[in-house]
């Protein structure tokens, strides 16, 4: 008999963006909600891992989205752990609108990792051990790894913040999954939408970092991403936060400043062939359906 | 009889940071969608006003806050319309936990914009009908006006996104929130969180803006902010979102970029003393409570 956790989420006006619909991240945000309370009623939350030192770290993530719900509307999610093997644990997704129509579906990799040495752990017992059997398979990940970006046609400079910190005080995942898609020009996002997004994660970033995120041009509407530091001397998380300024009427020249984050091409990240990748995504485009009517904004 | 409207929120994973606890902008978010749906119950939605050219606009917002909940727990909100002048209509916020304990309080100040000429308009004829009468006043703003930051002390460097823009195109009045805030030095904002958050709203932002985070050193637990342009050159919105590069295999030497914002000096808003203010806040600040257990983290 499967294991399903589900609830019913309300998308809320800033959870939405342009044409007053929700973002792919939306529901990265909210497949991870769900995944969080339905492994705490499994027994293996995160805070007992944490207890043990380890933490559930997400490693790959496709969303295949439907149709993007408005603000207002509710979102019903279904997720279960499916199989897991000695390192990798799957979990599945599932979210349609209340008149059960598909709105989107996930599948996802975890790992559990050691959180002190950053290192992958096997799976520990308590999680194979109360993990539930017989699960229905995860829908598989289109290509076997997500592939790498070799010809960069776009990209935006983006700098993380403390308000993107989850508990943990690292950037969560979802917010990856907004970053990606920044390097998409502009006009191109504005007829388009993404149908499908599949990004894996390589490295943790905290606050105050300048990143770069890169991508192809989209061949036949599909686009490969990276998301990358912008410099070698930007791995210092929390740089420039809250960093001391001489004392001077607001305003005035400043100081000529040391932080390192001052130098000049801040979003010369490509200067550099072994700049940390933080991560990496592929995305199917389709044409945005008509304009949505704002009959839900305030 | 006062008209008030109520909604029970859960805080959700991703809403909260470090410690598992909701932001202060959190409480931004939850008002304004609150405030969103009383204004669709009372007749004069936002949806009403853009089909006549117009638009709420927030213009100062007041939040006092006496406990930051934690993720999975309920939020009891009410908000009512207080009294309104000519051109500024003043809302009500209030915020219990299930227990009816207070977790905060707000006061807001809307006007209508032209969406065309983006000037301020008289309070339009159908709203001010369907004002509901003998409502109860908010609590007053503590200053008649939010000083401005004289003295800096302390910066961070932002960059908008297209994530945070809202279904208007513009970056949405609670992402200020959160940028304000980024400024404060990393040793004093982990010890200590607002109280109060006073911020008047004085310029709109679209995505792939460089932004200066400014504040006071905080004098006996009271900062003063001021979020600006990084310089005259980023006036440009989008600028880089989606810019073009030569094609080329990525982490090679990219092509000197001859985008507006590749100058050296991103950071450098202070050198110019007419850099566009988009915002200025006060912040009353007091210690931190015992580290917040991660029992609701994932």
């Amino acid at each position: 008999m499967p294991v399903y956790g589900t609830e019913n989420v309300v998308v809320r006006c800033y959870e939405t963006g342009p044409g007053g619909l929700a973002r792919p991240a939306t529901f990265a945000d909210y497949f991870q909600e769900a995944a969080s309370n339905n492994a705490r009623a499994l027994g293996f939350p995160g805070e007992r891992l944490w207890a043990q030192g380890m933490a559930w770290v997400l490693a790959r993530l496709a969303l295949h989205i439907h149709r993007y719900p408005a603000a207002g509307e509710t979102v019903c999610i279904r997720t279960w752990p499916a199989a897991h093997d000695r390192t990798i644990a799957q979990r599945c997704y599932e979210a349609t609108d209340v008149h059960g129509q598909p709105l989107a579906w996930g599948t996802s990799a975890w790992v559990v990792m050691d959180i002190s040495t950053r290192r992958m752990l096997p799976i520990p017992d308590f999680v194979a051990q109360g993990y539930p059997k017989d699960q229905p398979d995860c829908r598989p990940f289109a290509t076997r790894a997500v592939p790498k970006l070799r010809e960069t046609a776009h990209e935006a400079l983006l700098r993380s913040r403390r308000a993107d910190m989850d508990a943990n005080g690292h950037v969560n995942n979802a917010r990856y999954v907004d970053w990606v898609l920044e390097a998409m020009p502009q006009d191109f996002a504005a007829a388009h939408e993404p149908s499908m997004v599949d990004i894996t994660f390589r490295a943790e970033c905290g606050a105050g970092v300048p990143l770069v995120s890169f991508c192809s041009a989209p061949e036949e509407q599909v686009s490969l991403h990276s998301l990358r530091l912008a410099s070698a001397t930007a791995q210092e998380p929390r740089a420039d936060h809250g960093s001391s300024v001489q004392p001077q009427p607001a305003g005035a020249t400043p100081e000529k400043s040391a932080k390192p984050d001052s130098s000049p091409a801040e979003h010369a990240a490509g200067e550099s062939a072994n700049a940390t990748e933080l991560c990496r995504a592929r995305v199917i485009w389709r044409a945005r359906p008509a304009h949505h009517a704002p009959e839900h904004r305030a």
